[in-house]
């Protein structure tokens, strides 16, 4: 009899985000009538600086990628305003990168803090390498980080905490002196993931320099339009750097990721106008959702918000069935632990996208 | 002071090919007349249709992939003649499977058994999940398994027995009986890695029915000429590939890397002719090679051949660098545990390239 490992058997699958193509053979709904505002992605679609970049590569597709990555590595390193040393780039977005702190860092019974709700995949990926969840506290009603559960949560045992900002799915930010009292009340890694930095017009890199156990997580899915492509990095200390290129799978980011990692980079008007195009949508979807009388639609400094549907009477899972058979996908949040049945997240879309879904949101909820 | 884990500080590096880029800024070659017989791609290039499948779906890079690979599973399960419930398909090429193998059964302290020489990602991957490597041997002369050498491997504490056949980099093939002998010696799951399957004409998928301790693992990177686009897959009983879901990435797998995947599982013609033209590439190689007084070339089942350079009185790593200077890049074997400083690895080029690099190889060894 095989049998895999005892923390595979009590594993909790991850629930992703729905995609276009599963919600139209499902309902019925022709593919290019869904609006997707679901898993947080860029609206304007990707860069067209890399979609010419893979078109003009194509003909390569049949070799390895390189696996010396300098060239992403510095143009990183320089969007980012740090050293190449500081910088590790990996494949499957952020994902990998999480996977890899938990290769190089986690031993068994090793804790990580997560503050709820906040993105469940930390804890998938760390389970799978022995770690123990230690849970500290979101405030949903303020939109801030209990910064003292966090301070309470650590132990000896804690290897890492995780602090994402703009919180996800709260869309809130935490305050860098928050972050800076965490860095200094513990040797554990700090990883601050800053997937949606770029929404929030802050970032949080200037503390690297004080503090050696920061560890920035972040991701080409969101403004850089590559979600498709499955790029994410980190920036830290060389030290961590290092250690984690020992374990990191060597030729995970494709060719063609590589090759459109590069080109959006360069996209500088691309970055600036998807940025722009996002903060606007956001506040209208904010101004817009705000008027309806059983929805509450929380403040958020990201390309998504978190809705309250409780006073609908409808949970979550109902409503948003509701929504993908007019063609609308948006995340129910059943799965986020820390969050009831009565939680939905809505991503920002293009202007015509975010009408077209109020006046649908109008059809199921009033 | 933040430290790794204590397999990190020990882990080696593992030494990948070169790329065409690296070769061209380190030797000053131009890009467009480099050789690449250093990684056993596919020298035809990608299937147009594969090329065709991305072009239609490039406006699509910013969505995330679908998580759900139903269909692509099922066309690989057709392709490999079982049902998609035997069939798990990963990113990172046959690597991520690894990996994810490594994840959901290798408890800190298992063994594991490679014959030397072999792939040498089996150990890098599995190290870093805490498995122990025990090695058996690989007869090079007779560039056969030996069999005993596996056998008397085996202990209560092994969990994978890794069969590369055709083997990567001596090129023989693993008799079915012999992988039959070994799968009813051990309740530990017997690694069939067919990665290079279609160029020996032969496979072992039959040997699934009696034997669910078998996993058989491939890739898209080789007959397939998708390398750089990093899809693998294994087939195994239905118990194995349940418990590896729990723990696979979620998104691994680019939007691009499933549709080309796709779409090169569909075009049979591509598959035929690049295994007909690898195979007749293989074998004008092989005589060529033979010619050469100073080498030792051996018969290969696969689109590689390993070749003994000691009579040269060059270090392949010498050798291999005179190569490169005048443009041609083929596998320095040093990295390979079970081969001495003097083995080189020659993929198949297409004829034209192979002619040019038998031309090039006489300048450097004759």
């Amino acid at each position: 009899m095989i049998k895999p490992r005892k923390v595979v058997e009590e594993l909790d699958p991850y629930v992703p985000g729905r995609s276009i193509d599963e919600i139209a053979s499902e309902y019925g709904v022709e593919l290019d009538k869904i609006i997707k505002l679901g898993s947080n992605e860029n609206p304007m679609g990707p860069s067209p600086q890399a979609v010419k970049a893979i078109v003009e590569n194509l003909n390569l597709i049949n070799q390895y990628p390189e696996s010396d990555l300098q060239g992403l590595v510095s143009e990183i390193a320089e969007y980012s305003g740090v050293s190449p040393e500081n910088i590790i780039a990996g494949g499957d977005g952020a994902d990998e990168i999480l996977d890899v702190l938990g290769k190089t860092f986690m031993d068994e019974g090793d804790e990580f803090i997560v503050p709820l709700p906040s993105y469940m995949y930390y804890e998938f990926t760390l389970k799978i390498h022995g770690g123990v969840p230690v849970y500290a506290r979101w405030d949903i009603e303020k939109n801030l980080l209990d910064v003292d559960s966090v301070l309470e949560a650590i132990t000896p045992r804690t290897k890492f905490i995780f602090l994402c900002t703009p919180n996800n799915p709260t869309g809130g930010l935490i305050a860098k002196e928050d972050i800076e009292r965490i860095l200094e009340a513990t040797e554990a890694i700090v990883v601050v993931d800053e997937a949606y930095f770029e929404f929030s017009e802050v970032n949080n890199v200037d503390l690297l320099k004080d503090h050696p156990n920061l560890f920035i997580l972040r991701t080409f899915s969101k403004v850089m339009g590559l979600a498709g492509m499955r790029i994410g990095y980190g920036i830290a200390s060389p030290d961590i750097i290092e250690y984690m290129y020992r374990v990191k799978p060597v030729f995970s980011i494709t060719k063609l990721s590589q090759i459109a990692a590069r080109a959006t980079l360069n996209d500088e008007e691309y970055i600036r106008e998807s940025t722009k195009l996002s903060i606007a949508s956001r506040e209208y979807l904010y101004q817009e959702i705000s008027k309806f009388k059983t929805l509450r639609v929380f403040p958020s400094k990201s390309n998504y918000m978190l809705v309250d549907v409780h006073e609908t009477g409808m949970k979550a899972k109902d409503l948003t069935t509701e929504l993908m058979k007019r063609g609308v996908i948006v995340r129910d949040c059943t799965s986020f632990k820390g969050l009831d049945e009565y939680w939905i997240r809505v991503s920002v879309g293009t202007m015509e996208e975010d009408e077209r879904f109020i006046g649908i949101l109008k059809e199921v909820v009033e």
